[in-house]
């Protein structure tokens, strides 16, 4: 749960402008976890006792959470909610009761903005049945979210320390003999201890020949002597998303990744120097790609509510930095048969640039 | 991946039934496994490289996926693909091209059986402008799937499998001074053991007077001697869902929970031993609660492409129990600071029941 008063109006503010005056409405759990808060439930696929919150703005900017009577408990006390049952013994038709209170919410509205795929499709219909035109503003709140609130850094600093906690596990457990899964399971157990609770973890986590396919989720392989683990951990915290990749050498590793792995350094450095208000997105790629010419991804992309979004870091871009973003940058190079990564959480500041990442990103 | 011919060839009969002669449109992960062994990804949310898959049943039998390039490649290969880019550099819409690729599949369809919640708005939206009906069939498709086919039976007996596992494993560890997350961490890591892959797990796991609220995630909280630990674990395996429960002493429980834990291992094996076709879903249920009393919760439920689905086991139903059906039977009690709860999971045969379960479900 964050403290959303003051940060959360500046935010809101945001999505009105996104929303062009028009009412807004989304059930994308970044939508709504940036406009109120609640990390939805995302670990299972859809649940049998609720479905996706939805998230109203009205114009005049006051916020209204449709959520099951399970889900609304984990909101913000602050928050405006109508809920329907959650968790219950009777068969409950959740989908028209979500979709009653989201028409009421936005009853009389002849044009709504939206986060038009995720909507409940009865919700789609009836508007439409109803000739309301639904305006999807995806791009533009896509556009909104990747300027940070305070608040906002913080949650995503916190974010990161878990993610930091997770490296120095895999760093401490990586041996010969032990599968992927197994450093996999120490690395995860480290994270959910410094939170306190289990957590959504997209990972990469790929050990040896795996490390030239740049990422991958950990098997049984069983690590050797001279093998790279390339470990890339993305934790959600609070709704919150961190993104942290770094590769270690069990030994000696190949002398080509040795040399790939001070050049993805390198190019990570000269990204980051680049990193200021006013800066290019395309500019600082060119940089990092120069540096390190052996990636076939983007260098970076903003985190914050999702895992990747604006802004992204890849060739040719004119999205510009502002202060507030939040950018994870995330050279690397791939051979034959091996493959390293490095990266780095930063914050857009006035004049430049903070790290929010705290691991170890040396290979030995 | 599951063996999909001949048995598929049934399930799409009645998927087609479902779907009255229409042509059949869904996103539910769980009508995409259904139909096509896909499995896709849920433990993170929405992607920022693909969109939900989708599954198009033509009327005539044929089916045909629409996924990313990504998703598409863990589909059984005689399942027909349309593909749009997955993980890229360059900016993609992939709901655009998502929709295109899924309004091309239905052109000139006049009607639409569809999971109507769950269709990206921009196919709801593009269809109805063109005057096509959308049939929301999803009551009659989670009908249908209440009845499996031999190779979903083997699918959820191999998830059992895994659930199992988690079980021995939570027994094995169970010492006081340990937190529920350093059990948990022991649990889940046998499970992806025993399945060499990471698993999406929902799971109850609570310990102490934490039992007394039936579910809820693993904390911090150390256990002390004489505690209970209540866990109920539900892995995906291959797209399909298992089910299980049971309630575990650490030293001597409350007397009372003792004598609760009896009366529900009674209620278990008496609504077992009513499980045959033709039997009510609400007889099944009352007899439980005869026996076990103490429970806010339903008796039992389906499992398969979800982990809660008809048929629901609960007060008053007369939902007929079919050969191929797989239900998990629930019963517990809960008390003053305590709680427990034990669960099988059953197929109904032609002239009773085999359980699949195979972990202890002992107290103490």
């Amino acid at each position: 749960m964050l403290a959303r008063d003051p940060p959360m109006a500046a935010r809101i503010e945001r999505a009105r402008g996104a929303a062009g005056g028009r009412p807004l409405m989304s059930a994308e759990p970044a939508t709504v976890t940036w406009l109120t808060g609640l990390a939805p439930d995302i670990e299972w696929g859809p649940s049998p006792f609720s479905a996706p919150p939805v998230v109203v703005l009205d114009p005049g900017g006051s916020t209204l959470l449709v959520a099951s009577e399970d889900d609304a408990g984990a909101a913000p006390e602050d928050v405006e909610t109508r809920t329907y049952p959650g968790f219950a013994v009777e068969d409950v038709d959740r989908g028209s009761l979500v979709a009653g209170l989201v028409l009421e919410a936005v009853a009389g509205a002849r044009e709504i903005a939206c986060d038009l795929a995720g909507l409940p499709g009865q919700v789609v219909a009836a508007l439409l049945h109803d000739g309301v035109e639904l305006v999807d503003v995806s791009l533009e709140l896509r556009a909104a979210r990747a300027v940070k609130d305070g608040d906002e850094i913080e949650a995503i600093r916190a974010a990161v320390r878990i993610a930091d906690a997770g490296h120095a596990a895999a760093r401490d457990v990586l041996a010969a003999d032990r599968t992927e899964l197994e450093l996999w399971t120490q690395t995860r157990a480290a994270m959910e201890a410094a939170a306190g609770q289990r957590l959504p973890v997209l990972a990469d986590f790929v050990t040896g020949e795996r490390t030239a396919d740049v990422g991958g989720p950990p098997t049984a392989r069983r690590l050797r002597q001279g093998d790279l683990l390339l470990v890339d951990l993305v934790p959600r915290l609070g709704g919150y998303w961190a993104d942290s990749c770094a590769t270690v050498a069990l030994g000696e590793p190949p002398p080509a990744a040795r040399e790939a792995h001070v050049a993805a350094l390198a190019a990570l450095e000269r990204a980051l120097e680049l990193v200021r208000p006013g800066a290019k997105a395309g500019e600082i790629d060119t940089v990092a790609r120069k540096t390190s010419p052996g990636y076939p991804h983007h260098t970076g992309h903003g985190i914050g509510t999702t895992s990747h979004e604006e802004p992204r870091i890849i060739p040719g871009s004119d999205r510009v930095l502002e202060p507030g973003m939040v950018i994870a940058l995330e050279p690397g190079a791939y051979g034959d048969g091996w493959g390293v990564r490095v990266e780095r959480v930063a914050v857009v500041t006035e004049d430049g640039y903070d790290v929010l990442s705290g691991h170890d990103l040396s290979l030995t």
